[in-house]
């Protein structure tokens, strides 16, 4: 059936929900998607119609430019639900500004933020069964870009895709995971795009991070490109620091991404009271820091894991643990963010948006 | 109709060949294909039988890693046809070896190589009307892999695609250009994966290189993203420069391309009794030389462009034009290397491969 219900969008939706054949208390991380997605082509200079279609596969001519040149940028967002069955988004406004600014710098036109958000609300009433309440599941909202062109030559696109696509979630990471500090390899260069979340910034980390699981490490602790000498990611995530009761964090560049549950979590501790130091970080000093048992914790912080606790740590051959936290930060931050998100405490930063 | 020529593939040829509506004096690179393609999936933890198939879209899921993060990989490589009718490649060894050097660096699994070259010979014998006779007319074979796993979440696929799609080709630039030396953008980082022919490298130049259109340029010449103090490459091509009669060109590393253009004109060179040079090369070594008038030339090389000459390079504000050369090295390699590609010369080197 077809209708419109809005000036902007155009809807197409299902006959009959999959949803009945969804086990949600054993999901695998982004392997399930939602009834419906969001698609808008960019074609003759301009987004057309966005719309809501059944969730399907894409026909693309095999020259398509997002296969040759990766042409390609995403956000991660989730949707979560409260206890009266009102669903929130978190900050979702970063996210726009954010898929914009990784789009400009791989040369893809921006989008309308009417489309988006119109896109956005529009989707997720529609999908309003796939969010579940409970502390801890939630809808994860996967936003993308693709150039769609038919044509191998080695330039920007005429032509892309703009899609929202939806998959319901648990957690992301089970357990606190060990990390290798990357020596060699690195995830991105000065004057490249490493703070957008385009595609090519993924593809070269799985080797790497292949190598470490060999060591026993889950992920890596990205450092600078040039030598080796200041940590910059974890991960697919922002990292933190956490030496006696300072919490430290690299200051974002072009080479790290301005993660939304980062600026929150920074946000969170200045009111709290906590010592924030965004600033250079040496891994000599973490080094030194743990020797000397200074180093509390280190997490990782990202939409998808929300805060994700490190229990050891490789670097120059030798391994280093961690000892468990009474009063840890990284629990203490988890629940502070997710009790916002899940409208359980008062949101005094404005960031809950609620559809 | 389906019929299995070989041991190895399985066939399906179009009833009716697309040729009669192509026009060969015009056409656009990379826009028009041929009427079959080659597919080989990899699923299970193998590549599956190869296919050739009449070309045509792919259907992919929108959740296929391909599209979210750019784990995908690709050759550029042509086929030439002599005056007698026969069809050569040219040292596809080399693109064979480096795809899956490539896609080594991507945790994407290598591809078998009686598959590649089994799948080419035959690819390109039932498309030899599509390969036109006469110098500079050629047929631009592009293989790739992608990640083609229908799944968010953030590690290498367990399902890839491998394929060989044709695209008949005049030459690829037409006229010198004119370059900007980079400043301030980057094209890989050290420990990256910028010696792969891999989509996320590609992505991230259309930008600056549309920055540089504006200025007037044309391409972009890389630096080294530590302090944008060394050339490395220019556009998506591997660079040389000639002060007085020697050949300058950057050593390659894991930020720079392995080009197979590049180290054929270094024999072509070293065996003509050109002095040739692989060494790091200072921005301000090539702003002193086209100041004191010992730089003659600047060229990129590359399958598609073969050699493309430069004529003048823009650096901190400064435009410097080159003198036109009556005997260029570009015009003179051009012509050497087109004539072993074309069998017009001895191929000292073996570097024809016959189809």
């Amino acid at each position: 059936m077809k209708n419109t219900i809005s000036g902007l969008l155009e809807i197409n939706k299902v006959s009959t929900s999959k949803i009945d054949q969804v086990d949600f208390d054993n999901l695998n991380f982004g392997s399930v998607f939602t009834d419906h997605m969001f698609v808008c082509d960019y074609k003759n200079g301009a987004w057309q119609t966005p719309k809501i279609v059944p969730y399907g596969p894409l026909t693309l001519d095999p020259s398509a430019r997002v296969f040759h040149y990766g042409q390609a940028v995403f956000e991660g967002m989730k949707a979560y639900k409260d206890d009266h069955g009102d669903t929130y988004l978190f900050r979702p406004d970063e996210n726009f500004k954010r898929i914009n600014k990784s789009s400009e710098r791989l040369a893809i036109p921006e989008f309308p933020e009417d489309y988006f958000f119109e896109g956005l609300n529009t989707l997720l009433k529609l999908e309003d069964a796939w969010i579940k309440p409970g502390v801890g599941n939630s809808l994860y909202i996967r936003p993308f870009v693709i150039a769609t062109q038919a044509s191998v030559s080695a330039s920007e696109a005429n032509e892309y895709k703009f899609m929202i696509i939806c998959s319901p979630a648990q957690s992301y990471y089970s357990g606190d995971v060990s990390v290798l500090v990357a020596e060699k390899f690195s995830r991105s260069a000065s004057g490249g795009f490493g703070y957008a979340k385009a595609a090519g910034n993924y593809a070269g980390q799985f080797y790497p991070t292949k190598l470490a699981k060999d060591q026993g490490y889950q992920q890596i602790i990205w450092t600078d490109s040039n030598a080796h000498e200041y940590v910059e990611e974890a991960g697919t995530m922002n990292v933190f620091f956490r030496i006696n009761d300072t919490l430290l964090t690299a200051p974002i560049s072009d080479r790290i991404l301005d993660g939304v549950t980062r600026k929150s979590l920074i946000a969170l501790a200045e009111k709290q009271g906590i010592k924030v130091e965004v600033r250079p970080i040496k891994v000599s000093e973490i080094v030194e820091a743990v020797k000397n048992g200074s180093l509390k914790e280190i997490f990782g912080a990202g939409t998808a894991a929300v805060v994700s606790p490190v229990k050891a740590f490789g670097y120059k051959g030798e391994h280093y643990e961690l000892e468990k936290q009474d009063n840890s930060y990284a629990s203490h931050f988890k629940s502070a963010l997710m009790d916002i998100q899940y409208n359980k405490a008062e949101d005094s930063f404005g960031w809950r948006y609620k559809i």
